[in-house]
């Protein structure tokens, strides 16, 4: 990724790039360098069918992450190599990409996968991040129950007061998962989407109705670490017992949904039902912060990195 | 379970019942106890709605051991009571009750949820049990490629003379999964019948093939441990990356298909194209014996007890 400073025919562009694989633990300087390179901007120099763009925004998102274990761990697309530079979704000047990341994901969980009905019982973990916050609301709009869980106290107020959750909980401060589940889901889970995995999931599958659907989003709790070291699920044995569909996702396999859920999602905006939060880093240089920001516990909504005005 | 012996209007029925729970390893007769009742087979004597039968054929199933283990696990039908006889699926005299367990869950997993193609990639564990015999062959009549895993050389050779598999392997000589796999799914895994769980399924899950599905049977070698003793599986992650379909299933929620696949079956059976094995045990008094049976290595094929001639 990269923040353009136009100049004649030729522009000085400053891009991430990754300097040497992270297999654990947050990705740090270390790992991510920023460095300064000059692109030739005459028309000859942009291949046929490319455009070339001025970077305005830079979405900031957990599977970028991934991409920088340089193990292949299964999740996403592969890895970065040593020295690229770093891509990832944004808005730029001369073509407008649409930020599809997140509102889209929500959407093709809890809407296409999660099945929902009036009256399901919907549990959201990593609920008031880039993904989270919008498939609460989708699910509430369904005429879903809806509990969230997050990782401080704030947030639990934002998911029930800005975000439209019946309920909400810090996972830090009901650490007992077990308990914390039974109080919430005293009817069981009918959709749970999957934003963190291990003991989460775990403690998940033990509280699921019959018939359960769970779209797997994404493991955030388990990114950070080499596969071997990541927390094993030991109950899945109840997914035959109670029926349970678990089923993984990437947006870029439905992207023959997304006129569809544009059309539903303008509706809502329409009629301005949809809250949203983003976290706006400025400046290219924050990325490594912006990426860390993603595995914290202070953050809530979408992040984000402003580049230009 | 209970023979019946005849006897004017009074009859003896011998019967298995559980003493104990056996929350971890096979139950024995610690757990299982035979005992003698007496049944009043007056006309009276039977509730409305109901038949009496005179049982000549139990099968042995491996659901049965995770109803004994006193602990709710989430798998299947609820437990035993302590001294409350064991049921089983059967047939009998009076009634004819079809024996739906294990063609039937072969037909589920692989046609219903496997959705196989020609070509497919199919991979089947415990492949000479009494779901697996049927579920190669069934994959084969799609047109697919499978192999399959058991623990014994001899049924290694049942599975590729007997049961139509294109190749097998036995675990306890091939024990690095992940290379085995290599070996036999060079192209890697697109369909794979789950009846093993724990260490069997992390390595199909290395293996998988975008949009997998993975319909779940059963998890046998997880059944003697209580569950926060099992295995846990550590790379679920890759189902998102893979865009993996993991769904567990019940045969008695699919009934309502029972007539789609007795047709199926009838077909194969007149062209003389399906290929069993039952490893029969004589007499109610082998029930302890037969259950324990299902967790070694030397059984082939559908377990099952003759009552009576």
């Amino acid at each position: 990724m990269g923040g353009v400073k136009e100049e004649a025919m030729v522009v000085e562009s400053k891009e991430w790039y990754l300097s040497a694989y992270a297999p654990q633990g947050v990705p740090t300087s270390d790992h991510l360098k920023l460095r300064t390179v000059t692109l030739p901007l005459t028309l000859d120099s942009v291949p046929d069918q490319h455009v070339a763009l001025q970077l305005l925004w830079i979405s900031v998102d957990p599977y970028l992450r991934t991409r920088m274990s340089g193990l292949d761990d299964g999740l996403c697309s592969p890895q970065f190599s040593i020295n690229q530079v770093i891509e990832a979704f944004g808005i730029g000047r001369v073509i407008r990409s649409k930020d599809r990341v997140a509102g889209f994901a929500a959407w093709v969980g809890i809407v296409v996968l999660g099945n929902p009905k009036p009256g399901s019982n919907v549990f959201v973990s990593a609920a008031a991040g880039g993904v989270g916050m919008y498939a609460g609301q989708l699910a509430k709009f369904k005429g879903c129950r809806v509990v969230g869980s997050t990782g401080s106290d704030e947030k639990v107020k934002l998911l029930k007061e800005e975000f439209g959750y019946d309920d909400a909980f810090n996972y830090h401060k009901e650490a007992d998962l077990d308990a914390a589940l039974n109080k919430y889901f005293p009817s069981g889970i009918d959709i749970y989407l999957e934003n963190v995995g291990g003991s989460m999931l775990e403690a998940v599958l033990n509280h699921v109705n019959k018939g359960a659907r769970i779209p797997l989003c994404g493991m955030i709790s388990q990114y950070n670490k080499i596969w071997t070291e990541r927390e094993g699920v030991r109950n899945l044995l109840n997914i035959i017992g109670k029926e349970v569909r678990m089923e993984g996702f990437l947006i870029g396999s439905y992207l023959d949904r997304f006129e569809d859920f544009a059309k539903e999602m303008e509706g809502y905006i329409k009629e301005g039902k949809i809250h949203f939060k983003h976290n706006i880093y400025h400046g290219i240089e924050s990325f490594p912060e912006s990426l860390a920001s993603l595995f914290s516990s202070s953050n809530a909504g979408k992040v984000c990195i402003q580049v230009a005005p």
